[in-house]
């Protein structure tokens, strides 16, 4: 079955330089890169993380770019029945499709591949969401990023769709990092909550990378996509247009992104932003966040604790404190001069932006040891469970796990030990993959 | 606590004259009709459709109408507090409010109390969704009105949440009578449809009459709210705008409906018309439309049977034919010279249009046997149903059930068994009334 | 030539009932007035402001309404070509046909013929207004009406036109009485200052009666017309829609206006209103001004003329004055709990509602004395004005003068003699009737 | 007097990067350039095409970027007045001031300065375009662009508005090289037809560059306005954005538009192209059309004569004829799968794009022989008008021609008797600057 799909957003208007430009990249080396991403989202739906499933099952699948004088359009070869109603592709997944393109092959042209300087990098990430048109001038603070597992319980699934419902009813936004679980919840909840305040201009703005996509893929809700280039890129987009943040129970990815944040808010040039951090879950999850917190204060410290609150089965409360905290981000925007769209003034050391690729001897090496200042500990905790997500679900990760085993983990013993406990309550609650298989652990840890 | 709303919709243009009017109206004998409404959509949410224990329950609550020299202004006084997001009114209930004042209060001044004739009962119809801004003009054929039960079973009510996403997703809209179960299902699952589709203008209109708006409340998605005079007009405007109908289970309110219906399309003048009719529900609803077609076959006969479809446990299938069918709804439309968004041509006899007020000798005195026009005898049929609903949940019928005791039908005795079965199973399956008490019958059967 | 056009505004959705009531009106005694308007409105951009001319030229013109099952279409046969572009009807003009269908055909059903009340007509008038969608709730105060003469000299005529101008760049609307000269200048130049401030919901208002608008069409830049059923009501419509009034040179006509405004201004309850008055030309025109200034002080008395102001050659310095005093304006409505879209606190006396019909016997009746309420005077004096008006370009007045020739208007002296000047001034400035003619006076001034 | 102005368009939402790139800019070798565009858009409405009269007259003018964390603010010193009204800037004016630094400093910083090749050429011009919101995607072909000179006589100017009204009413938008005269009027004339015809998306597209926009300011009412680096890229936008050509009476600008155009249709490759072209003025321009096209024939040949048609005082012949054939425009483009927004199929050798520099030295070595083919004398002939043009009106051709004397043409003798005879004619009719001062001419033609 072939499909033929006109362009959306910034790619109805090309000129013959960019088509030929975007047509040798469809080509190229990025030809594959392009090609699962655009799976990945024509993909939605299907209830597996496992990379290798989806391509394995749509090995037919192909996407091509077909050039004309006046631009370019996509074919789309055996594509997944579950993107279209009636033979015709959802809107949503249709904007998606061309989202890859933007993200994947065009917009990159303009970056060398190893940008260093903290400034540029910054700029990149700023001109990837601009040209998304996900930086939205005129409009006072919103946007509520939500973290959480893609791999959560009925009972918290449930939680934080009323969680998202609540923010809905206050006018709020909702970003995540697409994919299901603690990612849609909050969308559809919200979805319901701006249709009761007949709010239209609604956002649901995802960001995801392509190692992730295909095992979080995108559901249609989200009306702004954005694919960043890499994991560290993600997350700078993720706390630069944050106006608060949420984290559900999640497993190693939560936990990777909480350790990101952790370790910034904790720079002192970031003393004085506003940036409110709550932690959030139903009656049930009250365990998980306690060993969380442990975990924090061990390894942060006390001052750690400081930079966000635990509010246990209330999302009422939740929408409350964030929806009045609004008013002091834009105080706090305002009287540094600052965008309200972009925090541009949130201090991230060039050691959070710089790419980690976790092979198992980067793995190995990593300086696991409390008597580091904080910052760095944080830093490198955060490299640990980002490994262990992509050796839990990025095709590159599961790849090497399969061929060398678990990456081994060591350091000081406690510290290993904390850590071993809390990756185990993860494997222990389901939350490191999707059920329906057993769950084997990607790594060792070594005291 | 004192709240103050400013108008909106038609009510934030009037005269001073009108002022004087409206003021005077809320003063009347209305001022009972007019608060009891107005409260029915603010307690939104409450779990009964006992409306005897909400009017208990909100004593203290009072509306009042404030003119000023520009307009009129509302004050509402202890209103119940889930219509309220942090002392803010949950702007689709804001609007609600002034439904409520527009139908109740305003129009009706236009009105003689008992229009007789045909072409101005239909008229007033008309009026009163056009003065709601229920009528577009330069749309397609896309509203689809769902009947079924407010009190069904979860398997039930997700499936109809599922039909209305298929339907979402199919850019079609969503009619129903306003209340829980199968009529907010519908509405819940259009909304993440039409999200996904990127459908900015969706609608979920809501019709509903003074005497049901209190145990079938408007849920806040509603965006259209009309509130016909009495069950009759509401039936009229259903018919009228429908562009297809699909029933879902429900009880004796969905079987007066469904018979209204046939009794509608029986009539030879309207042998043409094009206005598909879908019975669905899940696999557990299966004996539950088997029940009702014998009902059916044996009353109306199998001509009665071929205005309608049943599809079992395929919410994809149903939107599927409903989609396709509206282009032919279009082209009969036009053939006719006839308009998309109100079914002129229409035949509805006066035999249909005139109140039916159930006390007890009008129910008594019902003619309920086979050997009459098919037409009469849907007639017929639909007030005896119309009656058991008022008994069961409308203030008024309730009374006068607790006042002088079950309604008595009576009638050919292989019909009265036929009814008494049919009734007997609504029992049986908790359509009667929602759970949390046990349903006591309004009615006797005597063959 | 036949043309057929489908409705525009409120007319496009009717219920079978009112098309069936505007087919009647349409073929009633109603016909001639409507086919005349629809006439005029047609032949905007003719060089004569002699309405039998008009009709004479176009005898075989007609107009019909064809009703279909779901509304009505319009049917213009042998309709002037100046209307069309190549063969399409100008969108303004389309506009314009139907708000003459919606004015004469379809409102008035609603109204009896002779209204008495105050409140009644006040009523009438708002409720011509809104349904004309004239009146808009959200809008800070802005409209200036523009009175002045339909034939004035070409350096007042771009004096308008620069005023207008001045109006435009600061985001000023426009109001006039349709037709040519001082009633379109306005217009035109504002749309070049609205232009250039990139204002897209620019308003040019129009408001006419029938006796007038076949000698002053509106020109289709007015984008929002309300054809008023007397000139009475159409005085009341401009006085309270006007949140500020420029008057330009004019003649008999613009002299009814002004005294009609200062009338009512005069009147002790409108002492606190806030409702700024500009009399303004270029320099020749400032012969003009003193001498009607003169009229005004001898007449009505020093506190005439302080409700209002003269500035000559100086469109900026009128804008600016405007421009500035619309925060007044805004600050008293709210003092007031008044509209901003409507001026209900205006006191104006029935004196100055009912309907003046100018037969001979009536002027030679009008009570001219200087010992009178200078309100009284002021009415009078108005009715007398507007009698000139009919007698020179009103069909029915110029019939009447080819009767029984020239009004008689009689009164004390002194006054007598003031108006005899007055007038030939207006006579031997050209400012009677539209050059191309000699002007042979309607009326005889006997002291 | 300092005035501070908030960003529009691209401008509002800049990285820290690229406001630390705009500041360099606008304190590096451009900021002379840039001052003078933005004094040039200020300065509109002043009656002279003498760029240093501009330049003197408001020595003090000083223009600033003021650099804040979220992007960029201008500051205004001593701006000329009538940019402003009571204080606050002409919208039109204030979205000028943000094109130039669009342009002049912003998009300028993507390309090199010598671009060679043709297809990175046209990839700038069509970049510029689009960065500055120009081409449309989803309309329908109805650009016309409108040529002729900017001193012409009051007959004409008025003829250009009545074409423009024309226009105007048939729902065409207006191109223009932007300043007076003929390329101001169509402008006015189009914003009062589109204004009767209720278009508000109505374009005013004004294309300049750098050396031009002194002496030919934009008109506020212009809503696009884009300044391309140099003459031969605006030539080249000009005519990938035309869907139909008029050209008016002009001096030596329109006449090097006009043999641009010619060169270029005249190559093979356009044979088949739909490119409309109209020249157009009132009975008394009929001896200048006949003039320029003896020299057309004499130069270009028969052939020339064939791509373009004469109509004499008929604006509506000339709407009626563009409107006709945007149908075939339409067309044409479909067949080639080109954009109906820019042209891409249209051949323009490199000979067109390569900037001509007028030096004393180029302008004396032009090839201006008969016997060399035809679209190498276009481009020849051209670069002669273009010199002439900068030595009338650009500030450094002014200054050359003051230091050198004028410039010498030369070459064969028919030819340069031929170009005297045009040349002399425009310098009679007033056509080679505005009224107020004696022409000297600055050329001589050597035979």
């Amino acid at each position: 079955m072939l499909i033929q799909l006109n362009p959306t957003g910034v790619l109805d208007l090309l000129s013959q330089l960019e088509v030929d430009l975007l047509e040798q990249s469809s080509a190229s080396e990025r030809y594959r890169l392009f090609r699962n991403c655009a799976l990945a989202v024509l993909n939605v739906g299907s209830h597996t993380d496992e990379s290798s499933d989806i391509y394995d099952k749509y090995q037919d699948f192909d996407i091509r770019l077909v050039s004309r004088e006046r631009g370019i359009k996509i074919e789309l070869i055996n594509a997944p029945d579950t993107a279209f109603v009636d033979g015709e592709i959802i809107t949503g997944i249709h904007e998606h499709i061309f989202s890859v393109i933007r993200d994947i092959l065009f917009i990159c042209q303009k970056y060398e591949k190893d940008l260093k300087e903290q400034k540029a990098i910054t700029h990149m990430v700023f001109d990837m969401l601009r040209n998304a048109d996900a930086l939205k001038v005129n409009s006072e603070p919103s946007m509520i990023v939500c973290w959480g597992g893609h791999s959560i319980s009925e009972v918290e699934y449930k939680y934080t769709k009323q969680v998202g419902y609540e923010l809905g009813l206050r006018g709020l936004n909702i970003c995540t990092g697409c994919g299901p679980g603690a990612m849609k919840g909050p969308m559809k909840g919200a979805t319901i909550g701006h249709a009761k305040q007949r709010i239209k201009n609604n956002r649901y703005l995802g960001l995801t990378e392509p190692s992730i996509i295909a095992a979080e893929p995108p559901n249609p809700i989200v009306n702004e996509l954005v694919i960043l280039p890499d994991i560290e890129k993600r997350l700078e987009a993720f706390i630069r247009t944050a106006h608060a943040i949420i984290i559900f129970p999640g497993g190693a990815g939560t936990a990777e992104e909480f350790l990101y944040l952790l370790g910034i808010l904790l720079h002192p040039e970031n003393d004085k932003q506003c940036l409110p951090v709550i932690l959030t879950g139903p009656k049930q999850s009250e365990a998980y966040f306690k060993e969380l917190c442990h975990f924090i204060e061990m390894t942060l410290g006390v001052e750690a604790l400081s930079k966000f609150e635990v509010i246990i089965d209330n999302p009422q409360l939740v929408a409350q404190k964030l929806k009045s905290t609004m008013a002091n981000v834009r105080d706090y925007r305002k009287s540094q001069g600052d965008a309200y769209y972009f925090n541009w003034t949130l201090k991230i050391e060039n050691e959070f932006q710089q790419p980690f690729i976790p092979s198992h001897e980067q793995m190995a090496n990593l300086d696991l040891h409390l008597e580091q200042p904080k910052q760095l500990l944080a830093a490198n905790l955060r490299r640990a469970f980002s490994g262990i997500v992509a050796g839990n679900v990025k095709e590159e990760g599961v790849k090497a796990i399969k061929q060398h085993g678990p990456y081994i983990l060591s350091g000081e013993p406690s510290l290993m030990k904390a850590m071993d406990k809390l990756l185990q309550a993860y494997v222990d609650e389901g939350r490191m993959k999707l059920p329906g298989s057993k769950y084997v652990p990607c790594y060792t840890i070594k005291a």
